[in-house]
């Protein structure tokens, strides 16, 4: 344990939906196979957003003041006994989600479906908008000296993307489709690239983030206000349809057009979850193609793969960072990604600046 | 070629919907590759119903006179001059689906999604309710002498749940649960079942289907009159739900019953074709409970197995013939299969007794 | 806590190769996420035989003395304050391997490579030749009340070969020649049979095992002292070879013609240990065949298949176990297996009775 | 059929090993449902090599005068009357193996383990040295404009990288070893790269092949003559050993390096087939690490993803192209690549030029 740590530190507490202040709390102290993480970046993810408007997504309320944010890296700066695999002074990305490690989900190597996951930022669990985080240290990955703090925080958001890869089975030289090109969209482009597709086509009302889009790898952007995005996909793929496609903005109407995108024998993700429950999807067409349909549910087993891609300097994630702010502001940099969407594409906080 | 051959055959033509007539035509001569089958065994499909009642089954027409019928089996009484992994004489099953064999989906072991398949009885392709039939070699796959041709014959509805089983890579030990009892869920039992699923739950409205289901290795039968399904699965399954899921009914409430009894990344295929195209589904669910959704259509690479399966002894599937008729009573056949849904599993008939 | 537990239990003290005394040791306390189990029922397994014998297993080595002992099922008779899943009075079959949860091996679903996998009787480990065992929670799983302890205690081994299954892709109706019918063997042929083998060709040297072998479902015994077992095996297979091979004795021989025994495109596990490290195998062959080889180790998430499969009474387990001994005779047990190789199949040693 | 095509062209036959001569040959006239490519480009293969130094390779024995070459590109001159896919003037590759599409291997997917394949340049099936040649049209594949023939014909060694790529499951983010670094080891690097392989780790004796090996995307190479790649490959992984390794050399001592340069589950492909049969292998490291071993003949299914990837411009595969030769110098082209290989790496044929 290091001597020079404060005793206490700032945190932005959500007490209630739309409020957020900034507190001094007492920094946690790691427990026996725990890191203290410094934290240094932390993204603003739209699960954060919706916390904050709404007070709950689905199962999970807010029940009580709790802490957002949970994409996040830093430097561990205290560690407990029984810490063996990070030290001292290491510079690290941080997964959100700590599993039990004993469930049949987690020994099945399915761990995203532990239900007794503890995932940060997710009531009643405190997240990363504070200045220290104590974290079991398998839940730490080292990440190389040219790889920012911000651009670490990325891998969140870009395991989403690599689960859905996963989960699709997207071979290198496939034609995939990306409907939605918020921060998990445009991640899942990146997510594209680095596993060889072919040819990366995705779909968007906002140019801001179509461009941002095509600096990441995809190979055709359509804006839908301008284009029916089934016909160009139709056109661009000699009117075969794409092996894959990922629905990532959670949209009826785009999620039945990535359905209908398909070749015969395509494969569709579920990444984005609908505000409604029920939508009318075309099961004759599902079963006469044999589409495959696969759920996403966050992501496991993605966090090295991700420092591996990043590191590689082929994508370049941190074009994706458009605003900055210090933790005091916390408050500013979640109205900014709620009110700025033509503009804003990923939004971090600061929380030792 | 024999030289006993008869010049003309009997066969059961349906100049129009609703309309059968037996006709004497030609016995066809094989060509090169091809064996003339005498066709000894032919099921009644829910598909050959469907032409005869409404003439169409989506994007599949009938515009001009066809003889229905594709389950079959028989023996070989000729075979054209390039013919040499079966011989005349052989007893064997037919597959019914005449694929290219160097298009993509062929080339790739996906055959069932070849755009150029000549599929027996869909069309305007004739089929089984004839005499004789000549088809290529490699359609054809000997069966043991104790395996009864009728048996034989069950190979196509037993190679739809076959199909998927594999798609939905159905594990031994794992526990299944099937909606609906007609022929294609009967033999997707039997499928289930030489696959090792622990545990069968099975549903349907007819008591005489769930008794047979029962026979086949279902370990329980649910009367969706009686009980609620969703209910009673999760009761069976300690809260948790079934591996896997198929709905063989073409029903959008036994499909969202399926959906709705899986565990968390669970896998659901789609075997029957519901008649509407939108159905309902609880997309949040999919995505939250990482749920695989297979589309099935048809089959491929599954007569081998299923004729080890059949000949191991262990599946009755003969108890699941119910009727049988000579061909002259091919329209009986049809009818009998049509009006006694409560009483009749399986209509086969018998176009050389 | 149970009050009425006994103070100090039996033990079964392998001092050093080849000696083994009985101990009064102190009962262990579980821990917070622990249970204790009564050990009813332990396998006797080639493992414990071979640091009996040798006092080494590869890099393992017996430094100190050890409890031998692995294969065991009981029931469950105290529980730390975190235990959640199980209760008091569960009968229960026991998982040997108490891995960490959090390595990368670990979270991607291979627990089996864990490196810090602490496994019963494995050195230094102590093992189940004891009264009571302490265990964490997650490695007891419930059987039903017809099921016996010492089937339950088969479940480690039958483990072996469902991991085989799984590993070499096993698929329903196909035919699987398995090398060896040791006590691994003859459970990997239960293993195949749940998993819906077509055939099950097995080959051994003492026709008991081959006997045994057949009454789990094995259809045809080759004994190579009478037969070529290549030979046999092709002309069983119509000339083109079976689908999977499993190596089960270690032995160089049966090896090769497990790979020479496959068709092109087969596959080839490897489950037994080799005394020595190189072994020549036909490279080429494989290459030209595009054989796959997987090398078996241990098993992962195979304990809740194994009891349905007992339980479902499919399988006559327990017509395995030959020999019975209480723990007072845990050295005869040990030397019962050793020496009447060519008459017991499974030895028993029962330490509460 | 185009008027103006000559009815004689000219060949490279090889009459006896080591000999050479170019005859004046009837131009072939394609089938009903073959295309005439006018032969533009022809890699020299190691087959081709091995043909005409030593007659045979392993099964597969020249008896009669045989043309050779397989690795080819060119334009489709005329047309049997039922093409439909392709047209003349259309640019093409070519993909030599011509398989029945009706073999249970053809039918499964795997039709590179056709046993009725006619591959050219394969005894008794001529090659492509030679200004026209007729396929069945399913056997072309167009390609860009900007892609030139001699880019194109090294899709076919090509093909067998990407195919190593999916039989060992190569993930995008692993770790890649690859032995030998001839022209199939390098367009290895070309798949695992375009796979999105992190580190690509490659060895052989000559700097020439290892550089150009670093300009296709290995990220480190490692002379053999001066390093032991064990030691190293160890080393840049910081002990733990790679996900994958392929050889691609048949060199025994490069196969069992790329054995053990594997972590435990890792998986090895066997590319490259050695001189001898019997090679040792550490058969208890391959259990005891749960190595996955995968045979490699030839490839299926890979063309449309070559064509993609070199179509990216991604990959700079033309810079192996080092020598340059006219038919009518189709022996030195041989000779070239025999004695040359510490200069040479892809010598190309031009029949037309």
């Amino acid at each position: 344990m290091n001597d020079k740590l404060p005793l206490t530190m700032k945190a932005a507490v959500m007490s209630e939906p739309g409020s957020i202040e900034i507190k001094e709390l007492p920094v946690p102290k790691p427990g026996h196979n725990e890191v203290l993480v410094q934290v240094m970046a932390v993204g603003v993810c739209g699960s954060d957003l919706h916390y904050y408007e709404h007070g709950r997504i689905g199962r999970f309320v807010v029940e009580q003041p709790i802490i957002l944010g949970h994409e996040c890296a830093g430097f561990i700066v205290a560690a407990g006994d029984k810490v063996t695999k990070v030290a001292i002074g290491d510079r690290v990305a941080v997964e959100p989600g700590v599993t039990c490690g004993h469930c049949s989900a987690c020994k099945a190597g399915k761990y995203n479906l532990c239900p007794d996951v503890k995932f940060l930022a997710t009531p009643p669990v405190d997240g990363a908008f504070v200045q220290y985080l104590a974290i079991r240290e398998d839940m730490v990955f080292k990440i190389p000296d040219h790889l920012s703090f911000e651009e670490a925080a990325l891998i969140e958001p870009f395991s989403v993307g690599i689960h859905a890869a996963k989960r699709s089975r997207l071979q290198a030289g496939e034609t995939v489709a990306i409907m939605g090109m918020g921060p998990v969209g445009l991640m899942a482009v990146a997510a594209a690239k680095a596993y060889g597709a072919a040819r990366i086509i995705v779909t968007d009302l906002e140019e801001v983030r179509l461009r941002a889009a095509l600096r990441l790898g995809a190979t055709n952007a359509i804006n839908i206000k301008k284009e029916d995005a089934l016909i160009t996909i139709k056109q661009l793929t000699d009117g075969v349809g794409v092996d894959v496609a990922w629905e990532t903005a959670g949209n009826p109407m785009a999620l039945q057009t990535a359905l209908y995108s398909l070749r015969r024998g395509g494969r569709l993700a579920i990444v984005g979850l609908p505000a409604q429950d029920e939508i009318p999807l075309n099961v004759p067409f599902i079963a006469d193609s044999e589409i495959d349909i696969y759920g996403i549910f966050r992501y496991a087993n993605t966090y090295l793969q991700g420092i591996e891609f990043l590191a590689s300097g082929n994508l370049d994630a941190a074009s994706l960072i458009t605003d900055r702010y210090p933790l005091a502001e916390t408050r500013e940099a979640l109205e900014r990604a709620i009110h700025n969407k033509s503009g804003s594409l990923k939004v971090i906080v600061y929380p030792n600046e």
